[in-house]
């Protein structure tokens, strides 16, 4: 039996991520996988969508060129080569952390592991043990009992991103941001696209504002949207499927070739051996205290199967704190109100903090200050005047209470925000920071000085 | 004669900010302009070049469509449409600027403004006075004694934004941000470019990485740079310009259609009353305190006339800061330590603070970390894997002494060290504050972890 000091159930951004730290601090490290390195995100999920997401971009110049003073007369997609693309940048990433396993000396073991009592994993057959053990097994795309997936004609994400042809029509559950990611990709490339959002509105989770601006967006490009909108059943009997909605104005069959269900995560918690070794589990996710320890000694949880938003940097994050708490390190709890959120559709969506109808509903007395990129003159400049930064800030103590963005490229601005909440700054030290000129991150400070009554630009 | 309370002197980025504050805080204010709203910035500097830019960028990728799994057969650029959409975008903004100066009840002079004593401003014959007179009057192309501008072959910045066609080849002296920047955009879209530089290295302000980093990206792309050059002479009587460069090996005869001359600004101080008010002015800039104000009470100066850097950013800061102050607001000078530079070409440059070899002359212990976008998932999703984030940590107090970036939308990302070092934050502040997954901005993470060596995806 193979002896570790720390054990990771795993691979993906929480998993590899805890291992890297855990062999920096000295720690002998393995990390079991059952499928491929880098797990979902590098392999299935944030980097490969990113770059489907950039041929749709890419295609979008060709589309406009025009607009540029450049002229395009013969072009088109190869859905085969767009798709391709991404799967080559999924594996080199994935190459990636193989690369790092071994520079960082871990051990990686292949096949499906499953905890036992006193510290051991099985794996397939061979038993592992660890003075710490880290469960980091993730999540899948959900499955609704209205929505079951087939893999064909009613799929999940994996599938969306590697589909073997082009679908003429596709009907998107969901509308959260891989829903809206692919709603948009497809659309891009010609696809007819209907988004169908149980909420009664688009990206439910985002400032109402960014959502009536995305819905605009995207209705503008030929999405169609529908909102109070449910699945109820789907028949895939015929050629393409037929799925009926539930609206507020009744019933109504759309047809399309593919439906893509986006309603969601499920934690990859079963037949891990939880049961086992008693590991208190709640709605779905893996109890946890701020370190991520479970309720058993030696045993903890980290990423999408524990309470935290299931966002990669969160796994990397808690990775992290959980190794360093581990080694003895004075580490603080994650603050998972600080924690930004992005979705890459175009136009791109960055925040972080509260929205302003949560601040209102807590009762904050509050200052909210926004300015449109079709005032700024980067954005005129690069021919994407699309969107706003909203700020919000507590009226009476100037805490920035949240930040929300929608525009070209804000999945890169909103870091700092994110440092700035971090380090407790103030409207005023944001506004006197100088921001370069000419910038998108200049509308930051224009929001900022925006709710102060001190915008220049507007 | 009509009495303000504040008269602004031009009305660039410093100019027009200065009089949108002052009209805020109440002040009674007129602004003089002898060409157009928005000065040098918006109608021939900062915004039409970008707009230059954004059509070269979008032109590579339609060279470079393949890449992205999609097919361009037919495209070209059409220079005129290029430059006329670049125009259109400059006159755009200044429209924008003519709206504010409207709804913030601005009046607007036009004409030629000369100071006089006793708080006066003569515009063409009609006089103005004011309690308050901003000199705001900027900075043009400087001349070398050695290169005269003729404004056909030999020309400056604004020729070099609108010529009546695209020239052949291009020699370019000097590669600060201007020159670096006209040499990609003639360099992308087909013109012949070789760049002169005087000093050892390209955009030689820059952090010596950065400066190689560039030379090999420009390189590859075919623009030919000469360092430790000199042009000594040109002759303009051909169809072309010859430029006999000096080098360390000797002379060399270099021949091209165009030679921009991008070797740095001279203020405009001339012929606008200075020494008739007795305004005291050193090497070229006009000596003002922190508040702005000069040796004469009642008349201030900002933006490139003063010694800070020649930067429209810095120019706004300094109006907000002279306005405020002239309020009697309560403001602090400003950290010229903490300005950050932007360079937009391909790849694009940023950076704030010391670079490593400004520490080391300063002898400073240092500790320093570097994270290259070869690195970064979403780098590599996006196409653009070239440069890297690189930071500078005082070893002793952990001040973040230095950033420097140079990649794809760096621009863009320098926001969060400007703001993170007016807010003395630590390195592992950084660190801890959670950038989302997959950005750009993950690099500056990455790159913090480096200098502390913990970090992960290296």
């Amino acid at each position: 039996m193979s002896k570790y000091d720390i054990i990771v159930l795993g691979s993906g951004p929480g998993g590899y991520v805890a291992a890297i730290r855990a062999s920096q601090l000295g720690f002998k490290t393995a990390v079991i996988e059952k499928e491929s390195l880098g797990g979902i995100c590098l392999n299935w999920g944030c980097i490969p969508t990113k770059a489907l997401l950039k041929s749709a971009q890419v295609f979008e110049y060709l589309k406009h060129a025009e607009d540029y003073g450049l002229s395009v007369k013969d072009y088109d997609k190869d859905f085969g080569a767009v798709v391709k693309r991404s799967r080559g940048v999924a594996e080199g990433m994935s190459n990636g952390v193989k690369f790092l396993m071994k520079k960082n000396k871990i051990d990686v073991i292949e096949g499906f592991g499953k905890l036992k009592a006193g510290k051991k994993v099985d794996v397939e057959g061979k038993e592992y043990s660890a003075d710490h053990i880290i469960i980091a097994t993730g999540a899948r795309s959900r499955e609704l009992p209205s929505l079951p997936q087939d893999g064909k004609k009613v799929i999940g994400y994996r599938e969306a991103m590697s589909l073997p042809k082009q679908p003429k029509s596709l009907i998107v559950v969901g509308s959260g941001a891989i829903g809206v990611e692919f709603a948009y990709f497809y659309n891009s490339i010609g696809t007819e696209v209907t988004i169908v959002e149980y909420l009664d509105k688009i990206v439910p989770v985002e400032d109402d504002d960014v959502s009536k601006q995305l819905e605009r967006s995207f209705k503008k490009s030929g999405i169609k949207i529908m909102t109070s909108s449910e699945v109820t059943k789907v028949d895939t009997s015929g050629t393409g499927v037929k799925a009926t909605v539930k609206t507020k104005k009744g019933e109504e069959i759309l047809e399309a070739d593919i439906v893509l269900s986006a309603v969601g995560i499920k934690s990859n918690i079963e037949n891990i051996g939880l049961e086992d070794v008693g590991i208190a589990v709640d709605r779905d996710k893996i109890l946890v205290n701020d370190y991520h320890q479970t309720n058993i000694p030696g045993y903890y949880a980290i990423g999408d199967i524990t309470p935290g938003q299931a966002l990669a940097h969160v796994a990397s994050a808690e990775a992290i704190l959980c190794v360093e708490k581990i080694a003895g390190q004075h580490v603080e709890a994650l603050d998972y109100g600080n924690v930004p959120g992005c979705t890459y559709c175009t136009p791109e969506i960055a925040s972080v903090g509260l929205t302003e109808k949560q601040a209102k509903d807590k009762g904050i007395d509050i200052k909210v200050g926004k300015f449109p990129f079709s005032a700024s003159g980067k954005a005129s400049a690069g021919g994407h005047k699309e969107g706003f930064v909203k700020v919000i800030f507590d009226a009476k103590y100037g805490e920035w209470l949240g930040c929300h963005m929608i525009g070209a490229g804000v999945t890169d601005m909103i870091a700092e925000a994110v440092l700035g909440r971090k380090l407790e700054t103030t409207g005023h030290e944001v506004l006197k920071a100088i921001h370069p000129h000419p910038t998108m991150s200049e509308a930051v400070m224009e929001a900022v000085a925006d709710a102060y009554d001190e915008v220049i630009h507007l």
